[in-house]
């Protein structure tokens, strides 16, 4: 289905992207720090830890982990169409990938730092500039069906367009609750897989083909 | 036998997946403290840490190496089989990866803090949970043949079904040891490569087709 | 079109690359320090950090994964054309890999000690020998079209020839510099992405074949 | 060429294996350390570093990166000939890069005790495990043409088996080596590339056929 010609470029740029994905995804755990206690205190002090001050963190690590994996799927979702790559899309990819790596570092900052409200924007502006990154990225292969099977309907470029703001509109909203409720403007990243799995049922009710 | 349509949606999967469980594999290594010693004494004590100090360290590398060995054979028999993905595929196997990428964490636990039962313990729930979630991915792939070939074999079906049970059952016994002998709980995984093999030795007894 | 006698070879070459760069590209952020306040003063001081110091980290960082970026095309574009593999080019494709697997330590040095004239030195000399890596891999690989397609355009291969000079000439304009204006060495890699698509402007205006 | 029923396993191993070496090899970069100097004295030390104390640091890196090469390059070669694959030669794989994981480890206390013999011998005893694992491997997937190709020229099998014993013969060697020479023990890795290259002269001059 592809052309011959571009199929060993599209591979390796998707290669190139799962394992930077597989990556990030993973050394996020590394966010995740291991206490330390003073000797012969781990008995009584580890189970406290365990059950009320791992909580947070472990649960930026469920919401950067989640968020990683929209992202990539929206990648999946995009490159399931393109056919063919120019110099100006590998160079595109490339920005998004570089906005993705600084992920690990704008979670470590958040975690760190949970009460300063910047440490959260920095995140929020992070995950904004990565999700406008794929929306450009999607916006310039399918302009004219520049890049992808000409018989791509344009409704479901449409429709996959609008899926690539969900990130952008939640880190706005992100960053706007971020000045009035400082301690909970990163929880609506939680709505990330609601969101997806609703874009699912609705097309499931409004498109009957496919 | 892959529909054109799905094959590169579980080809991005797989390669994702075998990026995240390469790089924890990896990873794992570091959880091997390096040793220092004060300046002069290294000779004298090296050698006695190799011997005697190391074996810990290096049998619990051992054992979730293997283990996450068994979860990585466990999903690509699962993939072998699959021939579409859906949303909700793709979600379970997020989820998946999620556990899986925080076994390196809670070995780390597990490891530091030998002497207190709740860290093993945290340990086996993070297997039992990534096991169960492997479970629940081959039943809803499996379940009236929706994302695998319609010509598997029922049987097949079921005998990899309980193959998926190995790790939560043995994380269930651990975690009942751990109650009543707790520096023992995690040998229990040294069982995996045994079972996995006696199943294939019992398939090789009972079924002589394939 | 490749000879399936050497395509699982090539494949097996892209696929130890693509990992490897992905990881180079990913481990860059680690490059980033996160900062440690005094207790209680994280809020004065993260905002002044987040918008004076994070610059020049962040632009090391942009130029070393812009550098990997073009480093990685420059192999995408010589195996587009590399239909078989010997034992001599396995080789040089490892020598390759262990200059850009360096790359994050000399990073390192050059963000660690900006004010020492050498640490910038031995970050463009790590760029001057990986290019010049991959200059010679090209030069081998299409000599007497040794290792490619018998009918690629010599012209083709001339070109691609100039492109993979781009990294050693910068390198070398930022070795002088570095020794008139030691601050501003490294910023010559900036002209990157304007010279790799000024060059696919060029071929644009001038061969109006493909 | 390869059965349709077993390709795909191959490839996931074939994957995950490519992934773990790629691991490996860009963390060996961070066994080298960089170096933190008092205040002030930065530009007057670190030529120093670079020129006198880096080199062994950074020797240890280039013996560790071409001896892991070699391996994979060893991996390369077998899979090129495995047709189908069997539970015992996933497990016996599995095993190969648990020890090829452990690498990084070994090295790192290479590295920092480098005038301890023992440090060295854990460094040479782990290669040879390794090599003497991917020897078995190989032995066992060419037994009767088990796993390869039915056609495949046992004089192939026999030299590639050969080839397998290069590390475990340098190893024993370094071994002995080292309690007589201790610091020059690991220095036998260089030959590696020159024992490779050797083989393939030989296997020139010697057979005429492909």
């Amino acid at each position: 289905m592809r052309t011959t010609e571009f199929s060993n470029r599209v591979r390796r740029i998707e290669a190139l992207t799962d394992g930077i994905y597989a990556i990030v995804m993973t050394i996020l755990v590394l966010s995740i720090d291991i206490p330390t206690f003073p000797a012969g205190t781990a008995a009584a002090r580890l189970p406290h830890y365990l059950r009320h001050e791992l909580w947070p963190e472990l649960s930026k690590y469920v919401l950067a982990f989640i968020t990683l994996a929209a992202f990539w799927i929206g990648h999946v979702q995009q490159y399931h169409h393109i056919r063919k790559i120019n110099s100006n899309l590998i160079w595109m990819n490339i920005y998004c990938l570089m906005l993705i790596a600084l992920i690990p570092f704008t979670t470590a900052i958040a975690g760190d730092y949970a009460d300063v409200g910047i440490a959260d924007r920095i995140f929020e502006l992070n995950l904004l500039l990565a999700g406008l990154a794929y929306y450009g990225h999607w916006t310039y292969a399918t302009r004219r069906h520049r890049l992808v099977d000409p018989s791509l309907d344009p409704e479901h470029i449409a429709r996959t367009k609008k899926a690539m703001l969900i990130i952008p509109i939640l880190s706005l909203a992100a960053l706007g609750i971020s000045f009035l409720m400082p301690a909970w403007s990163t929880a609506v990243y939680i709505l990330i897989p609601i969101l997806y799995h609703r874009d699912k049922i609705k097309k499931k009710l409004f498109s009957s083909n496919r």
